[in-house]
């Protein structure tokens, strides 16, 4: 690890545990370089580091502080949750979308959004990409590559698996119009009609749109707001209910931002090939961490075959240009027909685009930054939730992604403050549309993939307001 | 119409009836020129047309002569298919994929092939029009639009219907990844598993496999393979077996080439409004006319917004971007939130470039060259088809697209002629292929979508002579 990080991590530390206060000054850069043995440009850099994470402010010609909203973080939710064993039809897409088109509105705070600013992404040199390709595409390639999508593109996503410990070859991927579309056809090839399949609580709302969408029925499974789905409760589920599939997401899972630690991903790998059942993998978070190093894939222990493993280039690199894949295992020619006959191929110069962006190196650049600043609006986004909202409020600590979810005090009305957010041009998402059930009726989702402004901490202050007096109404 | 139009127009006539015959040399340019009171330029025009129709060939310094292949056309289909009444469960997907996947070989002469030569578009404009427009694309474009799609590209498609006359706007079309994804979320939202959907005899075999994933039934309706689906069948079927719903390609069918009068498009509509079923339009050749105007789509007749029309670029203009439409009418709504849960978007960029390069003027000079080079087509393959295919081969006569239907003599065996055909390295499709019970086995689909040359021309002579002994081998 550089230097800097090293620094700026072991003050982070001190800052969380409460060691350093706010209101503390952090020492000179003359005198931490000193004890340190450290150039003063890395204690510098490290400094920095601490005012873009939101730990410390700089006084002009007095040196750091740290901030006052360093210490006051939420409580961190620590239990998983508690869904119906039973399965049940899902019957829930009206009412998503009808709050999902409320949200996508003009000059609405997207607190709601399921998408980061497009302004974290390089789409200057993404499009300068896109220039050069495009001009030299070969008209043959429209037919060439339809089955499995352009060879180059499926070359490099190989390779960077490869470098991560996923052994999979460019043969084993199957492009598609983003990682949607990828988990649509995975889960149209392992179930039929009237199947039922395990999800997580709360899980991604597009899941259960996919879920109706094939008529399938939903088992909500336990699931840890830290390391993921309950691996004893699944296996009841397994044993007494036979589902068709799992469709989980195992890297800072969608809404929770949870986890499944390597260990705890081949665990669950053997248990579903003891029962034969495929997993559908959404991992279209996993290039957003905030460690050290890429969390694998449940795909790295797949020995059987039978995870279907997605993900797509649109949260960490290109938004609107609809590339994602599948690895779909022994499915591969059935998800790979099944693309054909569902819409042909994905855009053939967006994936020229793509495939020539990674080739020019950059890529691995622009994701350390990327995870850089995503974790520095977390640890703001998290000091905000501690400062404006009830102190009963519990929350998430992502170490990925960025979405962190809320429980409000019982009694709030998520879908309420939804509605009150709408009206003061905020968005957020309400729990309840993460659940066959409707249940998490007072949690809220909030995003911070978008660069901290006065306007995002005016809109999270509002809404702390609404939920404390929500609160209060109840009491 | 032009005046060399006329004159190239009233000398195909000719050569057609038979007044002029293979050999015989057409007056000379100044003869025509003092007779017609037309300039020597428009005669060289006329002729030139008749060349590239390959009706005429110039012989240097003495002229132009009827060609040899000019007048043995081959007999022209003219009854209607005599499918089976009863609805049947789709259950070819596998076959069809297995046939199609060996033609999307390397190296193979794309006779079967779906698509036309990607040389025929103006790729190298549209690439300038991507590189342009992807630099300049707003960030925010990215979530703008997208629950219909790019808004300049919607309205350039209305205004292109409003045209033709067509009274769509904006906000009627829904932008989708090719009209193959458009099609299947029309089909999705207009049918449950189990029901019973309409489709001609033959149909496009991705109209089977997209019933076949959605568990539904076809009900094939006899089709004449000049003028569509057979009205008073398709009323039996409407009162006796109630269907969810219509499929249908009114102009230039695949793989018939048959296209619906503009009074029988009415009378249809009419039709499946007195029973309240909706009609999927496929109408991806509509633009591919070989006459003097656009057929309308039934669209045009839609007053109870029963119409889910759907069209793409794919065939016209950018085979690849995957920049397809559907205008639903009533189900604009359902069908868009489909599309959310499907795939999102179609790719922003490829919406972005497709509407700059319309915008930028010259789409329907384009067509005009492409629709008159695929009607030169269409009479180079006719020409082979009666030169080489045994005599009592028919054939239709599409007045557009870039499909020939052919019905070989009884006891050919269309699976086997591809069989042999693949090991020759040609492709064609085989008629099983385009029916839900492998009816039409001893038809072919052969494509004339590709710019004629020695090595198309020797294939037709070789699938020509296949059939000829595989009939032969018979009597």
């Amino acid at each position: 690890m550089k230097r800097y990080l090293a620094l700026a991590d072991e003050l982070t530390a001190s800052i969380r545990s409460g060691q350093l206060r706010a209101g503390d000054r952090l020492p000179s850069v003359r005198h931490a370089s000193r004890s340190r043995r450290v150039s003063p440009a890395t204690v510098f850099q490290a400094y920095y580091l601490l005012e873009a994470r939101g730990l410390v402010q700089a006084r002009h010609r007095s040196g750091y502080y740290v901030s006052s909203l360093a210490g006051a973080r939420p409580r961190m939710l620590r239990k998983p949750s508690a869904p119906k064993p039973q399965s049940i039809a899902v019957d829930i897409a009206e009412r998503v979308f009808e709050i999902l088109a409320a949200t996508m509105q003009r000059d609405v705070v997207p607190l709601g959004s399921a998408f980061p600013a497009p302004t974290l992404f390089p789409l200057r040199r993404l499009a300068a990409a896109m220039a050069s390709t495009v001009k030299r595409l070969e008209p043959r390639t429209s037919v060439e590559y339809l089955l499995q999508g352009n060879l180059r593109l499926r070359h490099a996503i190989a390779q960077r698996y490869a470098l991560d410990g996923v052994p999979l070859q460019e043969d084993d991927i199957v492009v598609t119009n983003g990682a949607m579309e990828a988990l649509n056809l995975c889960l149209a090839a392992v179930t039929r009609p009237g199947d039922a399949v395990v999800i997580e609580s709360p899980t991604f709302y597009a899941a259960l749109q996919a879920l109706q969408r094939n008529g399938l029925r939903a088992i909500e499974a336990p699931t840890h707001p830290q390391d993921g789905i309950e691996l004893d409760a699944l296996e009841t589920i397994l044993r007494e209910q036979r589902p068709s599939a799992c469709w989980l997401m195992t890297n800072f899972q969608n809404p929770l931002g949870s986890s499944m630690p390597d260990e705890k991903k081949r665990a669950l790998v053997e248990l579903l090939t003891r029962y034969d059942t495929p997993l559908i993998e959404d991992d279209v978070y996993g290039e957003l961490y905030f460690g050290t190093r890429r969390p694998v894939p449940a795909k790295a222990f797949d020995t059987a075959g039978l995870v279907l493993h997605c993900s797509s280039f649109s949260k960490c690199l290109a938004p609107g240009y609809r590339i994602g894949w599948a690895a779909a295992g022994r499915y591969t020619q059935a998800v790979a027909r099944l693309k054909l006959s569902a819409s042909l191929t994905a855009s053939i110069p967006a994936e020229a685009a793509v495939a020539a962006y990674l080739d020019s190196g950059g890529y691995d650049r622009h994701l350390r930054r990327l995870r850089r600043q995503l974790e520095a609006q977390r640890d703001r986004m998290l000091d905000a939730i501690g400062d404006y909202f009830p102190d009963e409020t519990g929350a998430t600590r992502p170490q990925g992604g960025y979405f962190v979810w809320l429980q409000c005090p019982r009694g709030v009305d998520a879908i309420k403050i939804h509605e009150q957010a709408l009206a003061a041009r905020i968005s957020v998402a309400p729990g309840p549309i993460f659940s066959s059930r409707g249940q998490f009726k007072h949690h809220l989702r909030l995003n911070y993939g978008h660069p901290w402004t006065e306007t995002i901490d005016a809109a999270v202050r509002t809404i702390g307001r609404m939920v404390g007096r929500a609160g209060a109404d109840r009491v």
